[in-house]
């Protein structure tokens, strides 16, 4: 006889499904080696900087060459920053407010400001606009990215939205991969507003969980050959290749724009920890060995997805309108209840020691009009924590279903 | 007989006299002994907690306990965060214009929003007024601080006033050091802005020069003590301690505030690099380790300060209107030239190789209305360039005097 909630609840568990973190086992795949490769003594770039010392706003030089190479862009167009792409969003989206794109006024000149947000999305980027005062409009996904007959309506008709944020490769938490045609579609559109900027959050750009590691088309390359050169501001992370807490992030874009970017954060910072970008850079020289490890990780990550996804299968094919995701790369399954039932089956999760991230939280202010998108994130806990929690989670809404009736 | 600006000039030297960066032998002291003190497989905190993932945006229970010690609160009133205190002070600005502070509107919503200015000060806080569109208003420095008579009137009067910039201990590029006195009529002092904010950079607060080790009135403790727990946002750098461009910074305040400053910065940051912070704390764990460090410090720093001041005495003595600073503490000397002088000398210095921070930098908006201050940072070059420079900008002052005849 197979397990009922009731049952599954009396094992009394814990387990937290909230974020997406990391395990301790990716983390062990190269904490070891970014410690070791800075030694006493060894604090001097390939380029003669002592990284000890005050300077390069920008980035050390190297780092940045190695963040070209990771997006292929020229070094020239890349910041390598600290810890944390999502600073570089944050800040990038208070310089428009605080001072303006290189084209145009700054935001907080005008009573309305407005960024175009896919959803399901990522909640901290829809918090950062909340804290800003942006305006959200929610725009439907369609399995190739954004639905773009409603952003090219959207950003044609209405000059206070000023950028959208998206999530180009295994987007957060749907998994979405933008085909070539929505991404040239985003570049070439006609927007009111002169000053509106892709906010390209290329987070999972390297994060396969299958063999076929898709890419997107280089959105770069892709605004430049339709005359939007300023278009794109991309970011991107090592957070979830070397340690979450302490790796350094890259923000890439048109030189203009790194010479905005240059402007106002040398304002705010002498510069980057450069020693830890020196470690990053001898740790990860060539893209060769940032590969390799990346293998290490899908190897730890892909049994945790599958395990997930199984167990769905197992106790969820039966019920009408559920549904889940089964990504190919990213750090995210979104699992889709009947409308109404999300925020229930996180509520009996929790009952059942299975902390979710709250239902909502990938829709901006945190409302799901649906209320059926529950996002799961499996990559922290141990495969076996992920198989309960994902019996946990499955059994739950299976109850969320029966006491509908 | 003694050397002319011309018999200077054709030695041909080139030495930066511009920042306040601390020297490769300072960096020595500690950087060494802060790579070794992390070393593989001991990522976790006293806690346990994995300092290699994500979160803690308030800090490293144990950093914040440390920035405590180091700045007399109790932990709950400190944020230990990234490199840099100037990325704190400038964020606490980026708050408060677009958030405002826990006890008023955003200051965006107001069409004119200034701060006090005691000047000559520090080049960097005026760069973010002016960034950001805060009027700056100069207050002269009495050699105890702000003239405070004029700093209680102008904040009585003017609800636009919403801060002001304070260095108490070694001010840069001054050495002032706030009286006590001076201290308790900036904490008790009525405004006309109920959520003004004292901008308190304690940047220097164990950067002896002489073995008196000057303390000043804690600030925290002061406000609290008349009833404005929320007035002193007091900021805090590693920075010259362990290593400029890889250390970390703190702030501290009322509880109130902290909960403000958790508020807005965990919208933009998933945490510090706790790694980093973990050096910190292992390194330094015990303050008399510090006081023991900044006593290597002051070895290194001291010969170049005398060596400027005794150079400035035996070539300025005699010129009237001349002179400069003999400061206690801190990373810069002030050297004062007759009125309508500063530029030209520093103009006359760069000719003989000899690069100055602009004369002016020390004003808002890089303005002396009496074009006589110079600052002068010694402490990076090596003592004999020091020796040599001291010289040089004090020919070019010569000189520049000759000149005006």
């Amino acid at each position: 006889m197979s397990m009922t909630y009731d049952d599954f609840r009396k094992l009394g568990l814990a387990i937290d499904m909230t974020r997406g973190k990391p395990s301790p086992a990716q983390l062990d795949l190269s904490s070891d080696a970014l410690v070791n490769c800075l030694r006493a003594g060894e604090f001097m770039s390939r380029d003669g900087i002592d990284c000890r010392n005050y300077g390069y706003p920008l980035g050390l030089p190297e780092a940045r060459e190695f963040g070209a190479d990771l997006l292929g862009v020229v070094p020239e167009q890349v910041v390598a920053a600290g810890n944390s792409s999502l600073e570089l969003m944050h800040d990038a989206m208070a310089f428009g407010i605080l001072h303006g794109m290189p084209d145009g006024e700054p935001w907080r000149n005008q009573s309305d400001v407005a960024f175009l947000c896919p959803v399901p999305g990522y909640d901290r980027h829809f918090a950062i606009c909340a804290a800003l005062g942006v305006r959200m409009i929610p725009v439907p996904l369609t399995g190739n990215g954004p639905d773009m007959d409603f952003v090219e309506a959207q950003v044609a008709a209405d000059p206070a939205i000023k950028g959208m944020w998206c999530m180009p490769l295994y987007s957060n938490p749907t998994g979405e991969i933008y085909s070539a045609d929505t991404i040239r579609r985003l570049a070439s559109m006609q927007t009111a507003a002169l000053d509106f900027r892709l906010f390209w959050d290329d987070a999972y750009r390297f994060h396969h969980l299958t063999e076929q590691k898709h890419t997107t088309l280089n959105m770069i390359e892709a605004c430049a050959a339709v005359g939007h050169a300023d278009r794109a501001l991309v970011f991107a992370s090592l957070s979830k290749i070397t340690v979450a807490g302490a790796a350094l992030a890259f923000v890439a874009s048109s030189r203009r724009n790194v010479d905005w970017w240059q402007r106002y954060s040398s304002i705010r910072t002498v510069g980057p920890d450069k020693l830890n970008q020196l470690r990053h850079v001898r740790l990860l020289r060539e893209r060769q060995t940032l590969e390799g490890l990346m293998e290490r990780h899908r190897a730890l990550l892909r049994p945790k997805f599958d395990a997930m996804t199984t167990t769905f299968s197992e106790i969820l094919s039966d019920l009408p309108g559920v549904s889940w995701t089964a990504p190919q790369g990213g750090y995210f399954i979104s699992l889709y209840s009947p409308d109404g039932l999300a925020k229930r089956t996180a509520a009996l999760a929790a009952d059942a020691g299975i902390a979710m991230t709250p239902a909502g939280a990938a829709f901006p202010h945190g409302v799901d009009p649906r209320d059926r998108h529950l996002r799961v994130a499996p990559t922290f806990p141990a495969l076996d924590d992920v198989k309960r929690a994902a019996q946990g989670i499955a059994l739950s809404l299976r109850r969320a279903f029966e006491e509908r009736g």
